[in-house]
């Protein structure tokens, strides 16, 4: 990973923000500029150069993973380490202005480093920076992310080889997930949504102790972590036939996901791909069973800007990698998604994955 | 659980912290206040009323799982909703001093809150009476968590045949991590942690795909999620014959560990457990190798009030579910590392891990 050219374009980025210097807090943005993949970290940049903080127990970890910052090992938690730091060395680094993180320092930290801090210094609330940078993938992202996703989709075999009626949803995410380690993810991205039956109509129904019944659809929403990027994608299939409604409200939602599919290129505010599904749902009676928005940034985190919703204005760009994912849920009948992550090309979108969208019966 | 009974003390805390109302925001405490197990919610806890805002994804489940709060669905961001509530409701509800919680309130949370509010309602940092209330776990909570806790313990078993020279420590993880979801586990409470050989010095060594080496200890710290609550052991097992020095390790931390339980009662200030386990390595000149704290409370989250560590004053009380976990961590050597679940009694503690401490060669 280039750090070294992420770390670069952000101490650019910090004189056009007018700051002398940014405490970054949030672990997937030290992660992204340094590389450290460890649970208690800061890191400290100013225009001329980086310091890491951490506590004794990432002491050699630090050292082995952390590229283009001094690294500094203290007691305290690393946000006060990191403002013990600034008081002592004042005179090598002259820092009056402090931007932080205002999306993820909690308000007893910044009170807390409000305090220990020099008065000559002010904290500042500083522009998602690092996000922004982070919306758009550099080659070396978008080949863990299209590896993690390769992995994440082998995942779907296993779960239909283990979709039976009688089965308890649980067991399918078990086989899931064992069959993600022993490939070598560290973990899944989020709990894993299997969602049979009348749970099928529950958006975000985690995988439970309630056997799949002999007929209707299963949500299978899933993703792996795999190198610190993450994957996420939903099938939905049916156990026994389809009813003709069923198959009305399956062709609706793919319907819909393929018109967001199309619409995804440079340029078009994401709102609009938002719109697009929303608007195949409406004409077909589903308009209000769509009950969330369409997709979301995929990366270091399961859920990073842009967020594929109503009203949004971010434009599309190349090298994001979003997922386009609407549903379907009657409460009290069923529900359906389909998701897929795409990555935005020069001309139009590239669907990474590649897993079928006929609706499969089991 | 015993929702309202929660509901009702936190009642009787606002007023003597001089809160006409709390917004809380916070997952674990949701869940601990009304049942709800989803992850887009706020709570809004008055002297009389508490009401619960979600949005569309989790109509259907905030219905089935919320107790003792009315339900408001709304398209906002939950907190954004809660503020809208009081908004409009001002009429029936006067709230002049609104506490929030500033542990986990974000500073960019905090200022939407703040403009939205009408200006005749003041935010005011809560003090964590909620947080409070969770140290002492109530019979239902010690009933879970002893559930949580068996199963835990049964993947020790697991990770003992899966650990041999050459199987990558991620192997070893996938086993556990398959047994804990076949068992009905929710998930894992932290990523499994099998450090071996030379990455068994590293505190938090997650398991990595690093083949186990044919010599050396390897650390094994592993938990899971049961019904919402947590489980934390660690066990450390030898590869091949221990030398001298590793034998004086391992029993130094035995020791450690022995000596901390046996100082575990109500009343005890929960820094000195820590001092406890300190000068036992101190004296076995193992001291500045034990680079963390001695435990934490667990329950509804991994790490829960109180830390047990250096100075902290907390005084146990029975009813408090903690860790005693002392470590020596020798770099470019080894490490080993012994962890309890303990409750504290009336009169001391129950050890709830039941696993053998003697070290298991294999």
């Amino acid at each position: 990973m280039d750090y070294e050219g992420r770390l670069a374009r952000l101490q650019h980025d910090l004189v056009s923000a007018g700051l002398d210097a940014l405490l970054v807090s949030h672990l997937p943005n030290i992660r992204y500029l340094c590389g450290f993949t460890g649970s208690a970290a800061a890191l400290l940049v100013s225009k001329q150069k980086a310091v890491f903080f951490t506590d004794g127990r990432y002491k050699q970890q630090a050292h082995e993973e952390v590229q283009g910052a001094r690294i500094v090992v203290d007691r305290k938690p690393p946000i006060s380490a990191a403002a013990d730091w600034l008081n002592r060395n004042r005179k090598k680094l002259t820092v009056k202005g402090l931007g932080f993180d205002s999306q993820h320092l909690t308000v007893a930290e910044h009170g807390d480093l409000a305090e220990m801090l020099r008065p000559n210094v002010s904290l500042r609330k500083a522009p998602a920076v690092i996000e922004r940078a982070r919306l758009v993938k550099d080659g070396d992202e978008i080949g863990s992310l299209r590896a993690a996703i390769r992995l994440g989709e082998s995942l779907f075999s296993v779960a239909v080889r283990a979709i039976r009626p009688g089965v308890a949803e649980t067991q399918v995410a078990a086989e899931m997930e064992y069959a993600a380690r022993r490939a070598g993810a560290e973990g899944m991205s989020f709990e894993t949504i299997i969602a049979s039956g009348l749970r099928s109509a529950l958006p975000h129904g985690r995988a439970s102790s309630a056997p799949i019944p002999s007929e209707g659809f299963v949500v299978c929403d899933f993703g792996i972590i795999l190198a610190g990027y993450c994957s996420d994608m939903t099938r939905t299939v049916h156990v026994g036939e389809p009813s003709e409604p069923a198959r009305r409200m399956y062709d609706a939602v793919r319907e819909a996901q393929e018109a967001a599919l199309n619409a995804v290129r440079p340029g078009v505010p994401v709102g609009k791909i938002d719109s697009v599904a929303r608007h195949v749902l409406r004409r077909q009676k589903f308009g209000r069973y769509f009950t969330h928005s369409t997709g979301h940034g995929v990366g270091l985190e399961i859920h990073e800007m842009p967020r594929i919703a109503a009203r949004q204005r971010e434009p599309l760009l190349p090298g994001m990698i979003i997922t386009i994912e609407p549903g379907v849920y009657i409460p009290n009948s069923g529900g359906v998604r389909i998701e897929d992550m795409v990555l935005v090309t020069n001309t139009g979108c590239e669907v990474l994955t590649q897993t079928s969208k006929e609706l499969l019966l089991i």
